[in-house]
């Protein structure tokens, strides 16, 4: 098979190859820069997403641009680092090859060798076993993704305003969000401040603050990773903004325009709507059931593979999975699964490079373990909840705390700044940076331009997720 | 048929029906804001877009949410203005109705009436009768178009970093400008820079500044619409940013990787290459040849329409035409083609608005005279050249002027700061603000969630050209 050229560095150097450039590939490879080996860095696409704020896309609040950076631009200075974007499609782990998808057009390599080799392929949204339901309820984690419902948030209002039918002006005027987690109450909240601010008086037939924002989730409170008093305070300041909770009540339904919904002892409920969007459940990355095969280790229902407490696949030393792909061993013998959140990626990644520079020097190093920051979730202008180790933070002081760490974490110093002032011109107008109907570009030959649109499963593939 | 619905005023009110958030129409919404009409702008797209500045968008120097502004916005303020995002299928002259794509799965109106009409649609590339090389050479006026194109030209960089064979490596390491008009000058400048400075050190198995760049015109010199003095400083700056400019070239032939190229005498040249780039031809919006036959007017060989010295369609006082899907007749009885630049579609619907104005107070109007403001190209950073009434600048101090103007004349203070600062980083930097190899969304259910797709002919039915 052809091995990927690497005319970067002598074939004599211990070669590491990680997969995914999400917040756990990422800080692998920063830990990676200063030492002796080579590094090979392999991502679906060409750019770091910051999954955290990539929903304030579908809201237009942010564009594509100020929540992603390209990954050569990030590792530029870093002469042992190299990128390849490619489509893993599996693994030799008795060879110590990744696998790569076949694209004969353009002569990409099949396969590169590695003596190390971290995967951090993240996972993406589960449809409950629907697939076919991803495309009427899109989700707002992936780049793509996020745009579409750009486009649908926004031509919903377009077509509410233009219809000359009422049936069809209600169904465009109700919005469903599927999931009641960090990323379903800052959407419905952004939605909601959408049609109660920013697009007021913008039209002429309809009143935008008409608009119904449904929250739909299963469980008995949102916020479920939150204390129940934040989850309570969430709930009435979406309320207040006049997004309607509904807590216990199951999605056993998704039409193109009408979603159907489950109470425990009550009948099912059919809600017509134009717009369906969905952040729910998490499936992850299908390399990590790969590996689970190969390597006869365990996989939950999730799709999620047990490594061993230093993060490596049993029996594989040489191999390391992290991020939301993985639950972890721990030391009585008993499996943990942290939440999918960024700061458990980012803390496996700076270990997995602390692990493999250690066992360079022939340095023992200690079990992985996780130091919880906290959890913080925004409601809107203003408004957020947090939950810093056992200190309850809500409301303006909070969605301070939220501002600061998402601007400390956002790569890029180009980023944060546009990111700032897109922020501040929105706070100060009510406005909307990037309230764009885009449609999708023409498709011509972009099956040879981009190797990433190969394969097209998961939308998530190359990022571990920014938060459950 | 059903009329479009109008709660916003009183039937009795004169209703003027603008085509096209360009910037033909939108000056003339503008010049109607405070007078006593109801004015409806149709667009198929919900933004005005900067097409000056669009082909930033194809290099990754600037983001969509920077050169597009979302119509509704711009006339929130102003009751007597509606906003229909709709697709004009065409007229009824006699019924004074405008006639709307029929998409009755949103119950969208069929038809528009107006006592005053006003068509700004503008116009497209025209591929010299070849429209099957429209997906093959994507051009970079519209705002998808020019996403595609960026993905095409990052993706290039990418495979040639990626691949083993040679020939595929030249070919993607090969990129063809199609037209020596200010865009295709620009662009070439841009790629060049592109090569040479952003992504230098990007890449471990190519280096970026080997990459070619070709810039074909048929003429037999760049920027034809400038002096020949300034012609040929642009194209010097050009090739001392190592584009190759091969004017008197007639493009022949167009593959998905390759181009076929003659010149005079000589025998057909093909040029391998994995990315073309159109910016050469013109075609008129498909209104203007409707509005010529339905009027018995005179429609040349680029689908313009010729209209009065006052703009209206000959027979047709009711009907205003303008922009570059129109030729002016002169005060000799002659005909004028104006170039399809913004100033000339500034200045027209200026005057459409005017005229309206003095009719209902029936004052008279002048026929409308065009004041040349000059001419300007820029050729990438830090140079241009500026024919501004006979005074020629270049280098520099043209790229101040260059700034300057397109600063001012950009909508939105948000728009206008955010891209001084994207500039300002990129100059410094030698960055570029939005490097993303986007995939196009997922279509499902597009169709219905976006009027503007139902018909797809004219990309650029919806503004007036930013230049020739």
């Amino acid at each position: 098979m052809d091995h990927a050229p690497d005319t970067s560095s002598p074939q004599s150097l211990h070669r590491v190859v990680v997969i995914g450039g999400g917040f756990g590939g990422v800080r692998v490879v920063q830990g990676l820069r200063n030492a002796n080996v080579q590094v090979t860095l392999i991502d679906r696409r060409n750019f770091h997403l910051f999954q955290p704020l990539t929903y304030q896309i579908a809201t237009g609040a942010l564009s594509p641009g100020q929540v992603a950076y390209p990954l050569r631009a990030l590792f530029k200075s870093a002469p042992n680092v190299r990128v390849l974007l490619a489509e893993v499609s599996g693994f030799d782990l008795a060879g110590r090859d990744v696998l790569l998808a076949d694209v004969p057009e353009i002569g990409a390599p099949t396969s590169v060798p590695y003596d190390t080799l971290v995967v951090a392929a993240g996972s993406s949204y589960s449809y409950f076993g629907h697939d076919d339901w991803a495309d009427i309820a899109p989700e707002v984690k992936s780049l793509e993704s996020a745009l579409t419902v750009r486009s649908r948030i926004l031509s919903a209002f377009e077509q509410a305003e233009l219809t000359v039918e009422e049936s069809i002006r209600q169904e465009e005027m109700t919005f469903v969000i599927v999931g009641g987690g960090p990323t379903g109450v800052e959407v419905a909240g952004q939605i909601a401040e959408l049609a109660r601010d920013t697009l007021r008086r913008n039209f002429r037939n309809i009143d935008s603050r008409d608009a119904r924002v449904l929250l739909i989730d299963a469980g008995d409170r949102l916020l479920s990773t939150f204390p129940p008093s934040l989850s309570a305070k969430a709930a009435r300041s979406l309320e207040r903004l006049g997004v309607e909770v509904m807590v216990n009540h199951m999605v056993v339904g998704v039409e193109p325009r009408a979603v159907t919904v489950a109470a425990n002892g009550a009948e099912h409920q059919r809600i017509p709507t134009a717009t369906t969007i969905w952040a729910a459940g998490v499936k992850a990355s299908g390399l990590a059931d790969e590996l689970g095969r190969a390597a006869g280790a365990e996989v939950d229902r999730d799709g999620r593979v047990t490594v061993e407490r230093d993060l490596t696949l049993p029996g594989h030393p040489e191999v390391m999975v992290l991020g939301d792909m993985v639950r972890v061993r721990d030391d009585r013998g008993g499996v943990v699964s942290l939440p999918g959140v960024a700061p458990v990626a980012i803390q496996q990644g700076q270990y997995a490079a602390r692990l493999i520079r250690d066992r360079l020097e022939n340095r023992s190093t200690p079990a992985f373990r996780y130091r919880d920051k906290g959890n913080l979730a925004t409601i809107g202008r203003a408004r957020a909840v947090a939950d810093i180790r056992g200190l309850r933070l809500s409301g303006f002081l909070a969605w301070w705390v939220w501002l600061g760490v998402h601007l400390w974490y956002l790569i890029g110093f180009q980023n944060r700044l546009l990111v700032i002032i897109q922020w501040s011109i929105s706070f100060f107008t009510h406005g909307r940076g990037a309230r764009l109907v885009t449609e999708p570009p023409p498709k011509a030959d972009e099956a040879i331009k981009t190797p990433g649109r190969a394969a097209r499963a998961g939308a998530a593939a190359s990022a571990s997720r920014g938060r459950g």
